[in-house]
């Protein structure tokens, strides 16, 4: 029927996935070769010692620009990242202890939970779609479901912790190569270390989701047979894991990263006045390890997770469409060949970035080819898409539709990928236009700061509630295109469409904390100014493409968590979520006012860390003599600053944690599965307002700062430079976005996301035992 | 069958009316025998000339506390109070010949609309919800409705000016009052004008509300007779008029009052540092006439609106339940019995505040007092809500439950009253935690001053959040009980239940700008600092007291809008609104939406006319010789900011007015009913969310501001005084605050009420003609 059959799917999709580590590898190697004294291509020299205050004892041998003692900045290079290395890693670690003990209790839980659905016989049992057939025990399901979720939590955890390696690895490098003169050489060879890089991370992650998701499926494929409702109903453990660990991995690393830049910025910037990552800072240390795990790892695990959970969401309902009833594998994989096709897509993208001729010459290049690599992978995946649909598909086949069976032509699906692929392209460029300081929206928010930092953050909020519009339209434009040609399968291959480009996604992603690393550790080592001016340069478009990342992130978290709602539906035996069952209304209201308890917590904890570094920076400027004068050989405390950020984001992840992790099975237990539905779906609709607003606020405030400080227009000029009246007010309004774009937006993401895969992994458990209260109220 | 009969019912509600708007005009006379110079009791002396500068010309005759010249400040203070009233009456008519224009554009879509169900047809046709019956044609609907529009908008308006004519009345006597001497005389005798002059507006609309929709009821009975559905259909667009007005008053005042509040801040305080409401800043005026214009006639339209809509939906549902059906007029006019039986209850209060023996004595009884009205006209209308629910209604009758029938007991409906009613007071009591000063919350935001406007502004936004999470679940509970019980006639009831006590939550809603105007009059007419203490007091009590009222206005709002919804999908045809229809669901997210991009309109609006307001009071301080240094005969050009303000809030309230108004109409014939029921559940839910932390937020900032100026605690001293960073920073969060509490949250209310409203009158056009997109994708 279709020209790719089993035998083929079983092939291409490994083979996608190893041609993606490969590249990722590729890129690492090419990376290595920068050189970075006495660390011999990688961090190995941990431990041999402080060189601090030790400058001079290199001879020169390279080309210097001005006169400024290179060795010596190489060296001190190296120890800065080594130490930031250390930091990051020993956060991580200590994360992931207690994750771990998490991780064992919720799986317990999930075991115990999904067991108790026939009382743990182990017998055979009707099926849940077709009761004339048998199907393995709700045991199997529970104890399959939760190895899923462990190897989902432990590929999320590695992805993450690989993400960061490659990024602490990658920010010395980045400085170092943006010192090679003339002619923005520097800027070319710095940018191609910092998105090789990215790529590596991107690829990487990509790829080894996609494999690890694969061999899950035919390992368990070896238990189950021919029940795949039953097996992709175990795999969507998968999804639950990555997506649990990566809420942990934003809330942790996001509380850590915000703590000590807004501690950083509070101390240095307004009441010291000394610039963004001088070395005096006692916190400087502590904000740039927090760039790798919170923008870096924690990012990392979240876009895991979405890919995670829209693969399951998508494989999951198809299990029960014809073709999952027929047992035609390749239509069946058809999801995973879409994401095998974008990673070999995105490949072709990164090597038109760097590898042809059209790659970055100058500061001016920097930004433009980060967003053709966008526009390039969309364009390029479109018609991948077209060749994998019409290859693996059935001319035609039935999906279940609540109930319905619903006749889809295998162009609908095309349409549907392509819907979510080409939202994403939307939601990219409208972010990139209310967060660039090449447009009005910033512009005019940096024109407000000259009545003052009140008048910039009412503009500031104005233009995050206002960056809301077009991208709901978009994601509701494919919502409505998908969901009328192929019901719930068509959301998740939307929301699949939207993340196929994920390598390409995460790798300019991953740049951006990486050159703001670079730019830290060439003022802490005292590189020129002209080379911090060209790592600012990597930053500031770096700033915009995060905006973008995140903008991707949110619009695929809707159409996953849509997705992974209408599978929850069927799997708890719904028959309609009607808005006008009080059960479902007021889950509905109480689920729209979770992203604020949410964002309640996690702003206070942001806040109150923050208040706690300050006193530390500030007990540090005062009792250290000479600290605040830049004595030669005064070196503050940096390690103080990273045990207040660790303890403070382990100690504060756990509330808001809780709440997302307990709000579906306290409502599910207690109130039922329809009003766990409506609690879904209000969470899902007031969460991504939320997320949007906050982060684009954010992205904002923050790029109205930089407008005023490079002073590229006239209106800028007039405005700055740093210091004046007006510059002190953008400060204020970037200091508020911290949090709002770095800690709380990118967490409601996984909140959405992460309640939809738990209530679907549960469904059957509530729809057993759920509902004790209003079952007698 | 039940002891009130429909001759009772028919004596009953009008009585209570009388009786209320008696009650306001006694307290109105009350408050006008407190002399104001050559007023004689009202304000006919306006253009008598004036008296600034010639303070000296009249002799001494009261007792003075201070040597200062009483005689001068009485008539500076009736000047000013003739400044304030001209300004806000000239403002409302200009506001009104706009409304006018728009109120006879969108009568005639309605009647057209609705007209065209049956293409003007003049003959009977079946009934909708019993096809065996003849009803009155769809033109008459229409030409009712229309009728019902405008009354409901004239009541609105109506409401509105005299509101605002009784505060500006009331606020140089409240001030007047204030100097009256010792041991907290002047607080006790200022509290009771202010208190009085509150109760004159609340009692007035009220009643006037209850009494024009009585009468409304029984006119139209003449036409309709025995046709009750048709009949209360048609009165359906009292509350669709009512809330039309409400949303420019909201909106319009919002935007004069913050816009002129800003704009004075930014000069004054920030760049001038002189005292709020000094005569020399040239906002000072616009200031004051906004806190009229806004806070008075806006609140009063809103909660007018809320009261029909609610009233309205009540009487729609009912009409189609077994006492509708067979006609029995005393439980039919059940819910007029509740608001009229409500009218009495509060009239009881307000004895108990000043009358009785436990009235304010000093500073420190004045929250405590507004406090202990809320209880006790609960606590008394609890009583009476027993009292009516069981004369007035059939032990057990049947209602119309979305296509089911639903067997209902007297009782029921007691308890939706009642969890309304008690919702509201939980609601209350949890907005004053969070926005008092008393508490650990906005104590804790006042110490994040410490550091910064930025964490101020962090942890202000926290709190905020944060105080969504019990109003939200007091809601949701009602909605539960209600909706179990009673169906949509519960939730109408339960919203009816909040509203019961409205004359009392618009006496303290009244009472604070009052205040707020007496305060500024005092500091105006330079009477000395102990009456400026005084008013100060009765003036941060009123700030817990609008947030209170805020919280009722939005708690109120989002039963209001649910009953509607209910009502609409009923009258729609619609079986299920299930959200896994993809027509429900997009809607739902684009509903979500709605209150961002209408903040992102309001906030903006502010911003941008609080900038030229800027402009213009530092263009005065710097063009007009000796303004700044306080000259005597000096005085700024006041008008101007009169007119800047006036032209903005004109202007800016268009988009945000068309936005609300034309989404339902676009959404309704564009998509069809379903998307429109979406769209209406999804604005719902996110738009309480939004406004109860925006006001939150904002009372929040407004008195962790005032916490540092009271300097009462050790910790307030520490963060104190006025102009110290740490004041300064809480300026700068209270600033923020003002068009979050004030202008964009307090829309959103009405925002979801009025499409709701909307969408109900236009159901049958819909219905009919609606959905020409999404019928053919």
């Amino acid at each position: 029927m279709a020209l790719i059959g089993t035998v083929a799917a079983e092939i291409l999709i490994p083979l996608a996935s190893v041609i993606g580590i490969l590249f990722a590898v590729l890129q690492w190697y090419v990376v290595s070769k920068v050189p970075v004294p006495s660390l011999a291509g990688d961090d190995d020299a941990v431990g041999k010692g402080n060189r601090s205050g030790s400058a001079s004892d290199y001879e020169e041998e390279e080309e210097e620009e001005d006169g400024v003692d290179y060795r010596g900045v190489e060296a001190r290079c190296a120890e800065i990242q080594r130490a930031i290395a250390v930091g990051a890693s020993s956060f991580l670690f200590t994360e992931y202890k207690y994750l771990a003990a998490f991780t064992l209790a919720f799986a317990a839980i999930i075991f115990v939970s999904l067991g108790s659905v026939r009382r743990f016989s182990t017998s055979s049992e009707p099926c849940p779609y077709d009761p004339t057939l048998r199907c393995h025990p709700a045991l199997a399901n529970a104890a399959f479901t939760t190895v899923a979720f462990l190897l989902g939590a432990i590929t999320s955890v590695v992805s993450g912790y690989l993400g960061m390696r490659v990024a602490t690895f990658a920010n010395a490098r980045t400085a170092l190569e943006a010192r090679r003169g003339g002619h923005g050489g520097g800027v070319a060879r710095a940018f191609a270390v910092a998105f090789r890089s990215g790529a590596a991370m991107g690829f990487l992650l990509a790829s080894s989701a996609l494999l690890v998701l694969f061999a899950a499926v035919n390992l368990f494929g070896l238990y189950f047979g021919d029940d795949w409702a039953g097996l992709y109903e175990a795999i969507t453990g998968y999804g639950l894991g990555g997506s649990s660990m990566a809420l942990f991995g934003r809330v942790g690393g996001g509380i850590y990263t915000k703590a000590a830049d807004v501690g950083a910025d509070l101390v240095g910037k307004v009441e010291r006045n000394i610039p963004e990552d001088d070395p005096r800072n006692p916190a400087v240390i502590a904000d740039n390890v927090g760039d790798n795990v919170g923008d870096i790892a924690g990012m990392g695990s979240d876009l895991f997770g979405s890919y995670a959970e829209s693969s399951c969401a998508a494989l999951f309902v198809a299990s029960i469409s014809s073709f999952g009833m027929k047992h035609d594998f390749a239509a069946m994989m058809y999801p995973l060949l879409v994401s095998a096709a974008g990673i070999v897509m995105c490949a072709a993208t990164t090597l038109v970035a760097i590898d042809a001729g059209i790659a970055v010459k100058g500061v001016d290049d920097v930004a433009p080819t980060l967003k053709r690599q966008i526009l390039v992978s969309t364009v390029l995946m479109t018609v991948a898409v077209a060749a994998v649909t019409f290859l693996a598909l059935p001319r035609s086949f039935t999906l279940f539709d609540f109930g319905h069976h619903k006749l889809v032509k295998n162009w609908h699906l095309f349409i549907c990928v392509s819907a979510g692929l080409w939202a994403g392209l939307v939601i990219g460029y409208v972010t990139e236009y209310f967060t660039s300081n090449a447009y009005r929206p910033v512009q005019s928010v940096a024109r407000s700061c000259r009545t003052g930092a009140a008048t910039n953050v009412i503009f500031g909020l104005a233009v995050g509630y206002k960056s809301v519009i077009i991208p709901i339209f978009a994601i509701a434009g494919a919502i409505y295109a998908s969901f009328r040609l192929a019901a719930m399968y068509g959301i998740a291959l939307s929301a699949l469409g939207m993340l196929s480009t994920i390598a390409t996604g995460l790798t300019i992603d991953a740049y951006g904390p990486i050159s703001d690393n670079a730019g830290g550790i060439a003022e802490m080592a005292g590189m020129p100014a002209a080379v911090r001016g060209r790592t600012d340069a990597l930053d500031a478009a770096g700033n915009t493409t995060a905006a973008i990342g995140k903008g991707f992130a949110i619009g695929s978290a809707a159409l996953v968590s849509l997705s992974l709602f209408g599978a929850y539906v069927s799997r708890a035996g719904i028959e309609t979520v009607n808005m006008v069952n009080p059960r479902v209304f007021v889950g509905l209201l109480a689920g729209a006012m979770l992203p604020y308890w949410f964002s309640a917590m996690t702003m206070r904890s942001v806040g109150s860390a923050a208040l706690r570094m300050v006193e530390e920076v500030r007990r540090q400027f005062e009792e250290i003599p000479g600290l605040a004068d830049g004595l030669a050989g005064v070196s503050p405390d940096y390690a103080t600053c990273v045990r207040i950020s660790t303890d403070a984001s382990l100690r504060e992840m756990v509330a808001p944690g809780a709440l997302v992790m307990a709000s579906p099975l306290v409502v599910g237990t207690l109130f039922g599965v329809e009003t766990l539905a409506g609690l879904l779906a209000g969470a899902l609709v007031s969460g991504v307002q939320v997320a949007i607003s906050a982060s684009n606020s954010g992205g904002a405030w923050d790029n109205a700062k930089k407008y005023i400080e490079a002073g590229a227009t006239d209106e800028a000029r007039s405005l700055g430079p740093k210091g004046s009246e007006a510059h002190k007010a953008a400060v204020i309004g970037d200091t508020i976005g911290d949090p709002l774009k770095d800690t709380s937006g990118p967490s409601l993401n996984i909140l959405v996301k992460l309640m939809a895969v738990e209530a679907l992994v549960f469904a059957p458990f509530f729809a057993a035992h759920g509902g004790i209260i209003f079952n007698h109220l």
